[in-house]
């Protein structure tokens, strides 16, 4: 679903966040580490659902889990880079929802790398989906592309 | 790639790697955080190019890029399991070589994780992407499943 | 109270973890980063707690926190070295007990780093140290040096 | 060194470094792992070594490293608290150079974490440390602590 997202610019997202990166992000190659990318998509996920979707981590009824991610790597980034991630919904099923993600450089134009997240609400004591409800969904919307 | 992976054992690869968790793998929630995941695919894939590609991670000559990867999480992993992290060959390309992977538990038939890997190898003078060699390619055949 | 530890040896140990090396354990100047050494402190000192004391990190009760460690780099390790990773009981408290530690590379006579934790018993509802109680205070003299 | 840290306050230090923690800083019991500290007081340490220093880190000719870090764990940190990092320089050696190092969360008005890491310049081809020379003496004595 991501496959032509590279030419994706920052305004293409509806929410960003700025990540500062660490000395030890960088792996032996000198540059961020790929799984490091997927720390950064974590960081701006869970940012996302704790401010905008008031996600309580240590809920005792329902929990959020992502059921899948990608990442494709298009340019190098680098610690000290000031990483500008940015999200936008993309998805929004019953109970699941796909966030696209991208992370820009400084002087990025185009995304240095893009993915998504695949989320599901579950319910704790089952360890079954859930259903979002309509109040989240709602939420979602305003965070999807105009079409 | 990986839609039907999940129901794959382990004889459906042709490379395993042990590898113990650490008691910080686990995240707040109790269970092997979701990048973490990543950095098992990262040891297994760094292993397997070391030792049956006698790949030199120092080499100032070429070195090896990944472009794309993604996971599936099926089934939560935790610490102390011992990962036996698999591996095979999907596909070759000039430059490039597809790893399918699978993350199994002590206990587990079906696969926990399951994901790929896109990884290229590059000309480090020019960046750009160069021929892998016949040499390589016959390496990497031996672990592609046969069909 | 680790000044002269680097002339001890594997023997001066009374407990043993194997950890072996991840390549991302490397930093970019191409050895463990020292923050690591910290990491495998932990993984022997969690994995010597779990087996020997029993200890239940989900207790509601009680747990155990680190109030102090100390690590001294005195030569480097590097991936892919599988680690020995050393302990020994150096002070019991009523409620503290203090681990000295040490790492060994493959090829090591002496420890490449030394250094302690300082551990204390803790009761979850009031945070107020609490004592670690008789069996386990002879546990824990098992794994002191005989003077 | 630092027995007596945590009364200071943050006017006890001479440079400070905002680090905004990440969602997987914080471990199974709810709080910044352990480890994590030191990941933080690298942070400080290397951006103050490139910023001040002006440390080139892929110099051929020298580099600086760490031979032992302590930490004090006074008070728990937790995601998502933006961490005052906070050094100063306590001493100055021929070679070596002492940092005393302290973590305030945001509402702390005495530290959650003091400790302290010694740097060494060492010449890269023999391994062995070098003199740092004057011009760095200079700058590292503007962050000491006026007597």
């Amino acid at each position: 679903m991501t496959t032509e997202m590279r030419k994706f610019t920052r305004v293409d997202f509806t929410y960003h966040h700025s990540i500062p990166t660490r000395w030890n992000d960088n792996d032996m190659l000198g540059h961020l580490n790929n799984v490091v990318y997927y720390r950064l998509f974590e960081t701006i996920v869970v940012k996302f659902l704790a401010e905008e979707i008031k996600l309580d981590w240590k809920s005792a009824i329902e929990n959020v889990q992502a059921v899948e991610s990608l990442c494709r790597f298009h340019k190098a980034l680098s610690y000290p880079d000031l990483i500008d991630a940015a999200l936008r919904v993309a998805k929004i099923g019953n109970s699941s929802v796909v966030f696209e993600l991208a992370l820009f450089g400084p002087e990025d134009v185009m995304a240095s790398a893009t993915g998504h997240v695949v989320e599901v609400f579950v319910d704790t004591a089952s360890g079954k989906s859930t259903s979002m409800g309509d109040h989240r969904r709602e939420i979602f919307e305003k965070f999807t592309l105009p079409s």
